[in-house]
């Protein structure tokens, strides 16, 4: 999902560049990311809550590999190079973080080797999990835009977008498990995984905006008390989650990522479309 | 997802009726649904898909039955009230069609009572499903409604999301197995449900706009005949399957439901988000 900007980063740095080079070696499963890419952290995330053998290889998205663009001509990260075989001479395309998070998950379902399934067995409560999923793509993450790009010139104001965000996240929390820390309490699942890279950057928000992300403080919440400090439970635990900073690059790099988001002048297709007021692609 | 227009017919009429008319007896299972909405059609579909059980209670989005909203405080449709014991006594809601849908098929999976699942046991060919799922979604869905709802006074001609909906109709017509008729050759999945409900709803754009849908006659489409020909294949075979019209009411309903799409005054949400440019509810 990320065309980024030219002045970018091209490399992990941090943790992320040591995980990065602990899965250079080839093997048949293939993850193409981008450091920068929070579609693609989830993914990336996924490899890695399950220890799936794989490869990661960082795409340049001013240079994409030709073999790279060969398995998926709409050269989109995160893509996921899929083995038809054990050798993996054969190799499928799958894109769509959600789509390719799913498909971890299914395609590596013994919990004796790869730990919990990150969906509920139960039918009801997994397709409760994918409705939540569905909220924070098409609810939060599109917020999030909206107000990393707010810019004063906007014919709406930060205060609008602001309120937005904060309505979307209410609503999620409300749903959370109430003893937590995670979504569903102690299990943690890809609702978490979803939204993850997002509460990782909410830092820049109050680096790059006035007034920055302002959930109220403590006592200043009316009858909002208790969801925000469920939602301050969940991000305390998010935040600090091994595969969340396994990850994570260095932080000074994500702020210079972000700056052409700030300026609402990125390139990125995510960026252009929130500039244009459109749903994201 | 249907908040709709004050003058709309309020039951189903036609084949639409007969069906809610045969599901109006009490079970543990109901659907909540309006008529006129596609994103209710596909849920209905699959349960006439696969002949399962349930009660329909149509709704009337002015008059909203307060056990409806006692169920799902957000009202939209569709809404499934899923029983968590034997009898129904407790009930818990599940609301976006996709989610729906694919709950449905999991929470049937006896194939000999409910027929061939809808989605492939095989993983990755179920990822898959779910990439072109999310195509219909994100890409199509959106430019039927900038379609529809495209008035002279807007910043880019008809001929522009003409050719926005014919390019995302021929990315997914090229995904499909060549054989046929369905997405997935022989077999009937949830990714043909999925486009259903618009494919069934073309004749509007006929109806309505200068041109029409405007796929060019044969012969006159270049490079693109075969990727026509293809999706000819398809929609000729998914207006007539008997899920669609089973779920579908009289014709002229649907032409009197859609004119405030096409004059662009609907106040339905997906009607409004389109109207500011923005990515459907």
């Amino acid at each position: 999902m990320a065309a980024v900007d030219t002045s970018l980063q091209q490399r992990a740095t941090g943790a992320a560049a040591e995980l990065a080079a602990a899965h250079r070696a080839e093997q048949p499963l293939k993850l193409y990311g981008g450091w920068f890419c929070p579609f693609v952290q989830r993914a990336w995330m996924v490899l890695v809550e399950k220890s799936i053998p794989h490869q990661y290889i960082e795409i340049n998205p001013y240079q994409k590999a030709p073999e790279f663009l060969a398995l998926n001509p709409r050269g989109l990260v995160p893509t996921l190079a899929v083995p038809m075989d054990s050798e993996g001479k054969e190799l499928k395309p799958l894109y769509e973080s959600t789509v390719v998070c799913e498909y971890l998950d299914e395609a590596f379902p013994d919990v004796t080797k790869f730990g919990p399934r990150l969906l509920p067995d139960d039918v009801y409560e997994r397709a409760r999990c994918r409705l939540w999923i569905d909220h924070v793509g098409s609810r939060i993450v599109p917020a999030f835009y909206r107000f990393i790009q707010h810019t004063p010139g906007k014919p709406y104001s930060i205060a609008d977008v602001r309120g937005e965000f904060h309505t979307h996240l209410k609503t999620f929390a409300r749903e959370m498990d109430s003893g937590g820390p995670w979504f569903l309490g102690e299990r943690f699942s890809l609702v978490d995984v979803m939204l993850a890279p997002w509460a990782k950057r909410l830092f820049l928000i109050d680096y790059y905006k006035p007034g920055g992300v302002g959930i109220p403080a403590v006592g200043e919440r009316g009858e909002d008390e208790q969801v925000w400090a469920r939602w301050e439970k969940w991000f305390g635990a998010i935040v600090e989650r091994k595969s969340v900073k396994d990850t994570w690059s260095e932080e000074d790099q994500y702020i210079e990522a972000y700056k052409r988001y700030a300026e609402d002048t990125t390139q990125s297709q995510v960026g252009q479309a929130t500039r244009q007021g459109k749903g994201l692609p």
